[in-house]
């Protein structure tokens, strides 16, 4: 098993902001793609379209401006089964994000990539909250030929 | 064990380019940190230095447009010893950076900022290759109030 970690420092007063941004359709849509559909509750399951594919994530915990965890149900072979939590932490000027995207089988190449796209993400959840203006799918950084 | 992975794809049809920016204090300082001193030579030692801390490498090998292979002699308590790799791949019209940050002893916190500021520089790298202008230390992305 191996695992994809990060830490994202967001100039920002109000956990309660970063969690919406994880937590709503719109706050999702606005730092990983425009197209996120479904419901962000417990049990719900959210899409999320690229132009190359998505993933279907259900919802298995939300605690406000704590934690957030979601499991893939569809998606790329690799990402099945696998879970994705952020948790939020606030140190002084600072909201921290801790990211985890575990339950890798192998680090394959594709593990790679989406270790540092998801840190494209989560730079663009960092300009979300600090400017109000993210980049969102599909105006993403393209870090290969088939995104 | 745990690593830190990543690849980063960049619009290039020049793996020398590439190898360039890895090997050469010009480079490295064009996209890691401007304050980049010693030989990139096997068995040199490089310096970067930040402004809140650096890191000795020491240059354990150098394939030309292919593979460069760090170790760490010096630096925070966690790097110390571990290595850190690029591998290059040509695929059309894109350079891949295959690169890995090896033989950190637990996931601390300090390693998921590491694996996120990791992919800040190498989007600097794609940056320096792809326009001619890099964002190296200290002109980085700041993800935490010490850095």
């Amino acid at each position: 098993m191996v695992d994809i970690l990060h830490k994202a420092g967001i100039k920002s007063s109000s956990l309660d902001d970063a969690y919406k941004a994880l937590t709503t359709r719109e706050g999702l849509s606005g730092w990983w793609t425009t197209d996120t559909r479904g419901d962000s509750k417990v049990g719900g399951v959210l899409q999320f379209r690229f132009g190359a594919g998505g993933f279907d994530m259900e919802v298995l915990e939300l605690h406000p401006a704590k934690r957030v965890l979601w499991q893939v149900i569809d998606g790329p072979q690799e990402w099945i089964g696998t879970t994705v939590s952020f948790e939020l932490r606030q140190e002084g000027d600072w909201t921290l994000v801790f990211f985890k995207h575990e339950g890798w089988k192998e680090p394959v190449e594709f593990m790679h990539h989406c270790s540092t796209k998801w840190a494209v993400f989560l730079l663009s959840l960092k300009s979300l909250l600090e400017t109000g203006k993210g980049a969102p799918a599909p105006n993403d950084i393209k870090l290969d030929s088939w995104e």
